[in-house]
């Protein structure tokens, strides 16, 4: 069990992790860090960490583990500063939607991959943001995906499994490739089309009222757009391949029901419909 | 106040309208109409309707208000059937999502478009189907678009408001290209969207278990996916050059927002984010 374990961001997600790690007991002291002192002083008086630096290497200086909980595009940056504390038996993981560009990103900040190094991603969340947004239970029956690497010390890995799993969670692990594909699917490019779809609307809006007339199932929709801009910014980038590469055929799906609808061919749209529909409805049953 | 009201289609919608306007005592019976016997018997057992009729213009005869509650595509069909029993003094309305669509083929049924017609669509609904998922509650602070035509009887108009009214809704009146347009823009689109996601990522499924690493925002983003597979054909192909103009807004914003995560624009994603986060916060706050 560690003793002291450093949240570095401490938001939703890091807020939430820190808030379950004390309900589960799972550490003697959590220390947070950030660049908004407003938020770590919040994230104190509610309890959810034990004492907080704005400079992420005194926060991490001890620290059994370090959690990065910043947006990706931070990584390289957080990691520079944290390198001269990182000693060898530190264990550093990360929350990071994406898992390729968070490995490189600490590749570059550090020279070298440690072995202590375990890259995770909880997928769990909310469109909210924030300390305020966190609670204790977010990752309960919630599924944290591990992308240990092929050099990774696999007591790093478990220990990281052992403090997610306390979290509530269910730990699975799979490469870095094969998690950027499942949540450029499942994630990232969801958000992106909703982010498009609420600017395409809101260009329209002045003219048309259009929100006005919008129903629960838009509201549904467009939830995820809701969501950090900054975080989703890094994270499109972070994950372009994956994202390209499906945005694609996406794309090229929704041209054949496109041309689908303008050619009045509607046995495509009902097949499409039905198995959508059949697969949503599986979905949520297993959800 | 009306005595009899024939409802066609005890479905979602068709039942959740029949059980408020009990609620309200609207009227002194309602009689139901509808291809499928089981569902219209468990809607009697249910108390949603006082008595049906497999045939709807047997349902109809005597029927002050004519509530066509099927999918649009189904309109000309039932309408066609339903001639020989309106007489001068009845009056037709429908709940139907596309306007321009019902309203041509109740003049391809009818030869004519009767001065008692008032075109109606509830913003109300859930991805569920069927009387069982109908409730007296879901028309409760909605809004109601009406768009009677320029010849439209202000006195049908003012009894098939009254009855929304009863039923709690909010209505309000556009001209039936308005409604289209912005219903395209509000449902059309996000359910579409949704579907077409759902079926490429099914496509890519067994390979990927892309489904078993989905979160809530996923779960939010397709929900409408899991709607009724025949309706949203008619659906699409009843609007379509509204549904298709504004795919292809969408397409080219989607194009432009692709082009931006190629070449590593971030400012560009950053913006749309930010001016997407913005609509929809004002949005929800609004709703």
């Amino acid at each position: 069990m560690p003793g002291r374990i450093c949240i570095i961001g401490v938001g939703l997600i890091g807020g939430s992790f820190a808030r379950a790690l004390k309900a589960a007991n799972a550490c003697r002291e959590i220390v947070g860090a950030g660049r908004n002192e407003a938020q770590l002083v919040r994230a104190q008086e509610l309890g959810v960490i034990d004492a907080y630096a704005l400079d992420v290497a005194e926060a991490a200086r001890g620290a059994d583990v370090v959690v990065l909980a910043v947006p990706v595009g931070s990584t390289e940056g957080v990691v520079r500063q944290l390198a001269p504390v990182l000693g060898p038996n530190t264990i550093l993981t990360d929350v990071g939607s994406t898992k390729a560009s968070v490995v490189a990103a600490v590749e570059r900040a550090l020279g070298t991959l440690p072995p202590r190094f375990v890259p995770g991603h909880p997928i769990a969340g909310t469109e909210k943001s924030g300390v305020e947004a966190s609670f204790a239970e977010l990752f309960q029956q919630r599924r944290v995906i591990l992308t240990p690497l092929s050099h990774t010390d696999p007591e790093a890995t478990a220990t990281v499994r052992r403090l997610w799993e306390l979290a509530g969670a269910e730990v699975v692990e799979m490469d870095v490739q094969h998690h950027d594909e499942v949540l450029a699917a499942t994630s990232h490019l969801p958000h992106l089309l909703a982010f498009a779809l609420v600017d395409t609307l809101a260009r329209m809006e002045e003219r048309r009222e259009i929100f006005r007339f919008a129903a629960g199932g838009f509201r549904d929709f467009t939830r995820v757009a809701s969501s950090d801009p900054q975080m989703w910014h890094d994270i499109c980038l972070a994950n372009r391949d994956a994202l390209l590469d499906l945005l694609a055929t996406y794309q090229a799906d929704l041209d054949r029901l496109a041309a689908a609808v303008r050619e009045g061919r509607g046995e495509v749209l009902l097949e499409t419909f039905r198995r959508a529909k059949a697969a949503r409805d599986r979905f949520t049953e297993s959800g």
